[in-house]
């Protein structure tokens, strides 16, 4: 079984609408934030990684959304690295309300670039053993 | 063939990151501007639709990156609507800089909503003859 | 002396600009979760003040800039009610760093507007007794 | 009398909040573009002048609010640029809605930086004369 990282976010009065819902896009920055925080439980720093020529770029997001948030809800988002493989890293995200409600579900793949090169790059084997050792293993 | 709406936006230096890119999150925002102006573009005014008590929330949105977009870059994003069906309505985008590389895909599906009700309901019939003639026109 | 509220907020990759700072913009949003969360200190729930019917506009900002907010810094802003005089409440605030930088200063006005009338009111009794007991208050 | 600069800037759906109003603190992000497009205007694109090694952060942003703006309102906003002194320069700015209400007022100040050494310079001196030509100016 994938390890399982929970992330609150609470959602801002910025990242309302009009229609009283937190505006759809802003998914996209939870789920960076709660992959981020990941990698963080796993004792890695995304930005040490940034700062050592290491970019993660995100090749592909996909989102299906249930039921809206609202404001001030305190969302949990539920993240598990699912694959890595080569260069790509896939996660998936599973938003909840604070009544257990499942609001979306989404994915993401990102790809590790070397940012002087440009070019998509193996993680360090340190890493990439970080890593994987998320995708099979007890809650 | 479908008609294609072509919209212009300008990346703003708020919509940055620290990697010199677009955010990739910030083309869900573009998206919604591309397809309230493809509706304008039809005599469609979504205010006007969202005040009329008719609001359409997204149920999923998918996108898939190729090349980034930079700080000022003035994209053009080419809007189709794919299909019409029940109380859905699916739009297709593909996004091009100023040089005509495509540097990403997306397709959303919307669904009308009464919004004093919350349900799907149907588009009334006048727009819903709009929106299904840009399915099969020339461009 | 006044009450001082002490809010974390950690600077998401999305709101990095190509400069690699926090986005000048973003400050407004970090103060409103900030005056948010020093109201739940307090008891009050701004979401709740809403539901009954009180919105709280912004009437003006200003905010001077020291130093940038880089990406993943865990901020900590400081918040003071500062005045509540007739309809409106006065905040000022003070971001600081992890390594105990102060980054800005700011000051916002805002005014208690009934929803229904769109018409400035007093805060309720109770709230009012509430805010202004921040005011000069051991911190 | 100084140079005007008319910007028009279309209120997106993700910058509304759920009061109905375009979010307080995406004026900042509007400004910003006036400002980038009042460059434009005068032949400086605010993007080669990163690439050249300036970098202009903002040290300073005041606004107060009139009214609110609303969604997918056209607004106008008028720039002036009102002082070059030194490595500092000034705007200021007015937000008007198509009825040609006048939303809010701003300022900002905003510093050259040398990106490489992050000290304040001079603008350049074929910078300086076209900037300074906005001041005073029949509009």
């Amino acid at each position: 079984m994938a390890r399982k990282f929970r992330t609150n976010v609470r959602v801002r009065y910025a990242e309302t609408d009009r229609m009283g819902y937190c505006y759809y896009g802003n998914f996209a920055t939870y789920f960076e934030v709660a992959r981020v925080e990941a990698l963080r439980e796993l004792g890695v720093t995304y930005r040490q990684l940034e700062d050592d020529g290491i970019v993660l770029p995100v090749l592909d997001f996909y989102i299906k959304y249930f039921k809206p948030a609202y404001y001030d809800d305190l969302l949990t988002i539920e993240t598990l690295v699912t694959e890595v493989r080569g260069a790509r890293i896939h996660f998936s995200y599973k938003t909840f309300n604070e009544s257990g409600e499942q609001l979306n579900e989404a994915t993401t793949t990102l790809v590790f670039v070397d940012f002087s090169t440009k070019r998509p790059i193996n993680p360090p084997a340190w890493l990439s053993k970080i890593l994987t050792s998320c995708i099979n293993t007890a809650d």
